[in-house]
């Protein structure tokens, strides 16, 4: 059998500099743990908009298409802000999503305990948390036609549209449900029912989907502003959340900045089974491009190694491996081991990118 | 000159309680600093269903066009959650917004010094916060047409519009810009313009508004996942935010939570002048209607409250006699009055909602 393949689509701003500490982590499991994948890389976002025009080439789409995995680093920056909104590096990105047809965005919001004190929430409310947002991500009004600027007596128009099927619903929500199943059975799925009917489908098919197959997971539903509200006073009272494309936008961001510790934060992005029975996927750190730190050397590379992570569990049955290199992470983290995002107001001499690339690698 | 007039909805659970002590509040008013209102009663929401099959009645909608200001108390209740869509208790509160044309709804989230220790954010993140969000309130894919629910291929597909034409969103920022320049003279505004057309027009009429007549204001943009977190991470950073109806539900209960007292928080909503030159205008808490506690007095009046202050300060011209109310409320607080929610782990004895408001009327 032929090695599991990865196309890596390193990006913008730090996504580069995570990228190679990633690359070292993926050399260590081939060297190390007998985990040897095939690996090739291409340009996505603003980088492929200098190299070719556009921010994700069709070539590019197409080895996308064919690998086992994606992993992402970052797309963006100021130098792109002022491009037409088609060639926009965002639009590789959603372009990715789309056509890999990536349905069920997994976000998880975890607190370290050795960083619960960076949070800009009181400890206690924070230490421990471990939610774990389910967002659907190739429908609604990413994605909804017909959209655009117009004229209409004489005045701009813009227009966005909210569309979802019963099957989308049902896809993300039963992605969800199965989820909860590995956790603590507990679901929330969140929508304005209250205003939105697109909200009242949503509510419908989650509780059909609940009661026709996952009825013994434990349901319950929320108004997304009641969700935002409820996840700053009290987030872990959450397990599984199960969003739409738009409000899990804002939620997993949320739910994110909660923890403290963006820059550990990773997403796996899911699909439907290929003809080898893994998913679709492709996996990047919640972080941005942070482009006013890019290119120092400072940036955290563990969002995006733990992003690996979730590829060795969702994309290769390698539950274990992806542990060990969990385990591995927390253990440098309560060693000590800080980039400059995760040091406290006491100071210190932060460690470069490639300096937390060595000390995890150490620890594995 | 005749009195000015107020229309009272106290609506459902806790609204007609809290209701009851803004009543006293104005009849205080009308003792001892010589501004008398004329005050007519009706219905909305579960109650005006339960009384006429509809959550607003025409009736009560053409008195609320008539009057200078109305007072409302919460809307809904677990008792309507089955009801058909267009007889909800939100259907009342939303058609009051749309036929008044209230589009700037003004939620401040304050940080009360006293209170600073109930919130979930450490206290040096929030003492002291003070932010107004501007979000338009009648239009966006809250009224968005097309809309509703349908059958395509035999599937059921949800739709719902975002929509937003370049006068509302004109109108909506000179709000926001007129507001800011009364406070710190500092605007955020916030879009999904990366993903999104219509945030896209936001985002360029904001603009042009602030060349055309504002660019005195220091004004930035931000994407609204991202302000959600900036909301979370350092809320302090923050004066006037503009926004639109449904980032702004999301936002403004986000940044309400912030304050840990989302029993104070009032809100405005405003829409354009009348013939006597006042604002068509709605005032309500930012709280719901809180159907566990409702009935037993123990819900906070404050918020509510502090909502007729917003009256007596954007439709009566009464700054003089807003701040002395809003002293009051403060100085209640220093004094450690405190209802059910604003209590601590240390315990004690909450005052009901009638010693709320007695103890305010002492202040007075
Ligand atoms: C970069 C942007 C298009 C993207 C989104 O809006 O989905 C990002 O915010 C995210 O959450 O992955
Ligand atoms: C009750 C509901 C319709 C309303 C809204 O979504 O606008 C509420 O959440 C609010 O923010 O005032």
């Amino acid at each position: 059998m032929s090695n599991p393949s990865l196309l890596i689509l390193a990006g913008d701003g730090i996504g580069p500099e995570v990228m190679d500490e990633v690359k070292r982590i993926i050399n260590w499991f081939g060297d190390k743990r007998d985990l040897t994948f095939d690996v090739s890389e291409d340009l996505v976002g603003g980088a492929a908009y200098d190299a070719h025009g556009v921010p994700l080439h069709d070539d590019t789409m197409a080895k996308a298409q064919e690998v086992d995995a994606v992993l992402l680093g970052a797309v963006g920056g100021p130098k792109y802000d002022d491009l037409d909104f088609s060639v926009k590096p965002e639009r590789g990105l959603l372009r990715l999503r789309k056509e890999m047809d990536l349905f069920a965005n997994l976000r998880p919001a975890q607190c370290f305990d050795a960083l619960a004190d960076f949070s800009s929430l009181k400890r206690d409310i924070v230490a421990g948390l471990d939610i774990m947002i389910v967002r659907e991500l190739t429908s609604g009004v990413y994605f909804g036609e017909p959209r655009g600027i117009h004229m209409e007596d004489n005045m701009r128009v813009g227009v966005n549209t909210q569309r979802y099927t019963e099957a989308e619903i049902e896809r993300a929500a039963r992605a969800a449900f199965e989820l909860a199943r590995k956790r603590s059975n507990k679901l929330c799925s969140m929508e304005k029912a209250n205003v939105m009917e697109s909200g009242i489908l949503w509510r419908d098919v989650v509780n059909e989907v609940h009661q026709a197959d996952y009825a013994d997971v434990e349901l319950s539903h929320m108004y997304a502003d009641n969700g935002a509200m409820q996840l700053v006073r009290a987030p872990k009272q959450f397990d599984v959340i199960l969003t739409d494309n738009l409000f899990g936008d804002i939620l997993s961001d949320c739910a994110a900045m909660l923890t403290g510790s963006l820059g550990m934060l990773p997403s796996a992005s899911l699909g439907l089974p290929m003809a080898n029975g893994r998913p679709k996927a492709m996996y990047e750190p919640v972080h941005g491009s942070a482009p006013d730190i890019a290119g120092q050397g400072k940036a955290n590379p563990i969002a995006c190694i733990l992003s690996f992570a979730m590829a060795l569990r969702y994309s290769f049955d390698e539950g274990a491996e992806a542990d060990r290199l969990e385990a591995a992470i927390e253990k440098v983290l309560a060693d000590g081991a800080r980039t400059g995002d995760l040091m406290g107001p006491e100071g210190g001499t932060p460690l470069s990118t490639t300096q937390m690339g060595d000390v995890i690698i150490e620890a594995l």
